[in-house]
């Protein structure tokens, strides 16, 4: 790996280069996209079909759509039970954490007659995309369901591309099946993301849609938005490592390894004080990629966006750190706590050695879907948040209103609402006496 | 006021009605302020400068562009005292609603060395539009800057398009300054939300731009999504009034028209079940019409999107207002407080007859920003929210990684993620048998 000493200079560059895989910035795919969200809410299942056909070579109808319980029967049959185990496993500790972000309704009164107070209520219905393909990820499939669940949404479909035979992958459909899911749909690409935002015969609509796809996937995500509510518009992984002169080598390098594999816009960098391991990090980075099977996407993925960055001091690597602001920061140094509260921006922050990222991929029970692409400075990780809302509840009786509404008429008034002003005043005519 | 007995034909056309209001349907102006945005991210100050001038008249250079502490001062002296002592009381209960709403950092942590976590941090920066021209908001102002400021955002920024003469006005400066906005920016538009997203010479960039616009503002938020976070994009306002023959329809009357007067895509309903009240509400609506100053608005705005609603029942005036899911719903009925406990789908919701509309919109406490156009089923009023975000936190011990790492191993072999799997294997190094 590339080894790049912190200046000023090399931080802003390296800044600029990473928000370069912003999946902003896709402009000449918009077109078509359009075309594809717009011919679906037009048509309805005649357009989704259609594309189900050119796009996934599948020939799906009214019929079909649906995944059935026999399907899911199969898919069971089809998959290995150790493999069923484990997801149970980590489906109670997903639950277990998520259940701790639930937020209440609350409400505080006044003796005087007034009540002020927010209603935490559930969206009535969500839409989860998992992507087909080679790349199955049953773990998604959890990390997207469940907050959804345990908000409490009456309605939770799935829907994942079939392949040519018209069958959904049998572990998506087991990890859906597990984690809840009320409806499977088979659907893919753009149609898909069109069908759940303004409904089709076959589709139900739904309130909001999550889970990560292609840049189609994204780009239908974005344009739908407002008409139904998204998730944050998911970048390719990163993970930083945060290291001192105590961090393992041999640990480090299998991290920045587990995201680099993932796909060749991955970026996998390490920040440390310690030339020195710096220098071990590099040399078992260069041997375990002579063992692992996806050598050829991680050697292009350190390539991008791979680097070991060398800081003058703790302090400069925390600020750097935050400036980066990844999905995925892990800290390795000798009092990892005290340097997690000075992180401000990261999606997900794992402490000390044994705390590596793919026990937060599959198994603690926070949230794998992270922020990424710098956007931790703003956004947060997937979770309960995203499928409640709130309303605000205002209750005043009329000797609350009273000592203040002449306020809000004269607040109203140099805003030259009068209307707002008279809606007040009505409330006491005949009892105000400079009227 | 048009008078509609509620079928399922009358609601499903009155629902697409309102959405046609949709601030995402403007396909035509995308281009040009696609152009704009594009022209401020290149070109920065001289880009801003330019658009400045052209579309404000104004010469702004950035000798000026920053509001000074004389001006501030000016705008004190050009302020009725009145005002700034309603302003003082409002700011007060804006802010005590928004301190309920702060989230708190949490840990859980287990004897065997675990500890997951959810840690919550303000954002760094945020930026404030507010609208200039004719219309001036200083409410506006104090809602969208206080849940930043109660949120703790270390940095909030306002912009407002100056006047030919350069000059802010003074309601708006005095509001800011008392919400306590820490700069003000003179620029408006999309060149205005352009500048906050990627920075200029003299505009901080933020990492949220908050705050209403017209379209062109509308539509730079949402071109910029992603690049930063944005607060969602607000149409037309509404008010939807549900009441029995209990209502006095005097104060409903004047409740529907204070919300009528916003603009002519503004919309007002009312849904009762007494024909009674139905008839009385119109003739109070014709005897204010004939009295208020902003009557020709209010008169497009009710035969825009002005309707009376009769429901056959309570249940059904309740389905139908969750299906609205308007940005202000009045409950005035027998028992509001019963009603409200079935509202799904509201922005703000306000309980019985001395609860109107607009005291929520100056003096209550809570935002009146709220979301509009249907978007109340899965969004939520502004608020401390929208100004922090998470991280998630994960350690493990040793001790606790052990007896579940094999099962960590499973699962991302199962996804042919062997770097990942790698990353868990490499910590148990010589020590598991079966390796």
């Amino acid at each position: 790996m590339r080894t790049v000493r912190l200046t000023k200079e090399t931080r802003n560059n390296l800044l600029e280069d990473l928000l370069k895989r912003s999946p902003n910035s896709y402009g000449e795919y918009e077109g078509r996209v359009a075309e594809i969200v717009e011919a679906v809410k037009e048509k309805g299942d005649a357009a989704l079909f259609e594309y189900t056909q050119r796009f996934d070579g599948a020939r799906i109808d009214a019929s079909n759509v649906m995944v059935t319980e026999a399907e899911i029967a199969e898919a069971y049959e089809k998959t290995d039970p150790a493999l069923v185990e484990v997801i149970r496993k980590a489906l109670v500790n997903i639950r277990a954490y998520h259940e701790k972000q639930r937020q209440y309704s609350w409400f505080d009164s006044r003796p005087d007659g007034t009540m002020l107070g927010q209603k935490v209520t559930a969206l009535a219905a969500a839409g989860v995309y998992v992507p087909g393909g080679k790349a199955v990820y049953p773990s998604s499939v959890l990390m997207n369901i469940l907050p959804a669940k345990v908000a409490g949404v009456d309605k939770i479909i799935m829907v994942t591309p079939p392949g040519r035979d018209g069958k959904v992958n049998p572990s998506t459909l087991v990890a859906a099946h597990e984690a809840g899911a009320d409806e499977v749909y088979k659907a893919g690409g753009a149609q898909a993301v069109a069908a759940m935002a303004f409904g089709t015969e076959s589709i139900p609509k739904v309130d909001k849609i999550v889970g990560p796809g292609n840049i189609y996937v994204a780009l239908a995500k974005k344009a739908v938005y407002g008409h139904v509510s998204i998730d944050s518009i998911a970048g390719p992984s990163e993970i930083l490592v945060l290291a001192d002169e105590t961090a393992n080598p041999r640990f480090v390098a299998a991290d920045l390894l587990s995201q680099a594999e993932h796909d060749e816009m991955a970026s996998a960098i390490l920040i440390t004080t310690s030339e020195e391991l710096a220098a071990k990090v590099s040399m078992e980075v260069d041997g375990f990629l002579r063992e692992l099977s996806r050598r050829e996407i991680i050697e292009k993925s350190l390539d991008n966006y791979g680097y070991i960055l060398l800081a003058e001091s703790l302090e400069e690597a925390i600020e750097t750190a935050n400036e980066i602001a990844s999905e995925h920061l892990e800290i390795v140094t000798k009092n990892p706590f005290e340097v997690m509260t000075k992180i401000r921006n990261a999606g997900a922050i794992f402490i000390g050695e044994y705390s590596s990222e793919p026990l937060g991929d599959y198994f603690a029970g926070p949230n794998h879907v992270l922020p990424t692409n710098g956007t931790a400075k703003f956004f947060s990780p997937l979770g309960v948040d995203d499928f409640v809302k709130k309303s605000s509840i205002i209750y005043y009786s009329k000797e609350a209103l009273d000592p203040i509404h002449k306020d809000i008429i004269q607040f109203a008034t140099s805003e030259q609402l009068t209307a707002h002003a008279n809606s007040i005043r009505v409330r006491f005519e005949g009892e105000d006496k400079d009227e």
